[in-house]
């Protein structure tokens, strides 16, 4: 299946896509009239139209159906990753949003060498946007930057914070996080690491640390891995019945 | 801790290394006589080194202690991963390297779009050398290249074998993972998926395919989140005791 995305909502029950959406469709898939398309408006929403109109700068589908979240995590993963040099950013970025992650935070911490320019951040939107597609995602990425004081300021906000330290020599992952948590945060440091202060403050607002064992991982293999291995343990990593909300949907309600 | 690679085993007690490594020694962490530093000959052994002689083309290090294997996962895991377009190939092999996967098969299938010529796969096993090293690994990943007849031709070698199979809806990862194994391998197809009579060949010789969840993972997402959740399952992913064996190690057994 191929998913489009399209930010305004349906009116009178046809969605409009436009530019590259539009020209993909038409001329990459040669999509015809009558074909049936998902496109999503990334905020959880997934119609499912029929092509009433085919043209390469526009295209126009019926809704004939919407599901809500049919493929998203139950729970809200947040990745806290220390910005990194290159391209290394972009790449945990993209990988998060194909995993369904909720929140990616490119974190400034003492340490960190790369810098986060404007240019950056929208290179970051934009995989989000596409990891979320390729992985037929209903749900944006949302990406916030953010200094570490300010993150530790606003650790209340997650059921629980999990910190991957690499000094943490005797708690792996299993035994630290809570079955019960619906949002969670995972931090992953800069590679020189975070500073001890750094450690401590984040300690003191209710982080934790774990293992990933005795060996040195990158911080762009550290976030994905750790995203996996979070994902696993929650059960967001295997085929489960979704909270799958329909609304509408039967033939004909729009 | 920094870690250098030699082929070579000692000779007297004493290990020389040159090129890079001893320039980087030399003149980038401007190590000198009486520092100690560890060597890895990628085979497993690992020496603690006294320098006894520091210069930009020539480094010698007395070695003062031997580990055997100390920051090795448990069980040999092998992933197979169909060619991909582009540098993604390269990234899941350092990745892998940087987790302790024992081999990484670059594999070639029906759908297969990139080839692996003999450029590429030189990098490869650059990359796996450079993953091993930044890890503190002490073991080099290994790197066969094969098509797809040749690898079930072969699956008998391995405990198990597991097949991401974006078709399968209902077997997670953790009903199928036998606890028991010690070599394992997980195949991840290419973009376009495998072909239904080469699910059927890896089936019949044994192959056993599970789900990764309802959404679509690029190939190089998916070969490395795989690693992660077979690792974790098998426990080699956390702090544990390692089989260390330690051989001499005793200061002046050399």
């Amino acid at each position: 299946m191929e998913l489009f995305y399209m930010q305004e909502p349906p009116e009178d029950g046809r969605l409009t896509l436009r530019g590259p959406e539009a020209r993909h469709i038409a001329r990459v898939l040669r999509h015809r009239i009558g074909d049936r398309v998902y496109v999503t408006d990334g905020r959880g929403s997934e119609y499912e139209t029929e092509l009433v109109l085919v043209k390469a700068d526009r295209v126009v589908g019926r809704v004939k159906g919407r599901q809500e979240r049919p493929r998203e995590p139950r729970h809200r993963v947040t990745l806290a990753q220390a910005v990194l040099k290159g391209d290394k950013l972009t790449q945990v970025c993209e990988q998060a949003a194909e995993l369904g992650v909720g929140e990616f935070i490119p974190m400034q911490t003492a340490r960190t060498i790369g810098r986060l320019s404007s240019t950056k951040l929208e290179r970051l939107r934009a995989v989000a946007l596409s990891g979320m597609k390729s992985s037929t995602g209903t749900v944006t990425l949302e990406i916030h930057p953010m200094n570490l004081e300010a993150l530790v300021a606003g650790l209340g906000r997650f059921d629980q914070a999990l910190l991957a330290y690499e000094e943490e020599r005797r708690v792996g992952l299993d035994e630290v996080l809570r079955p019960d948590v619906e949002s969670l945060l995972v931090l992953i440091g800069p590679e020189g690491g975070f500073e001890p202060h750094e450690i401590q403050a984040l300690r003191q607002a209710g982080a934790v640390s774990f293992s990933m064992g005795p060996r040195r991982l990158r911080a762009e293999t550290a976030g994905i891995v750790a995203l996996a291995m979070v994902m696993q343990l929650l059960g967001d990593l295997g085929w489960h019945e979704h909270k799958t909300t329909l609304r509408g949907g039967a033939i004909g309600s729009w």
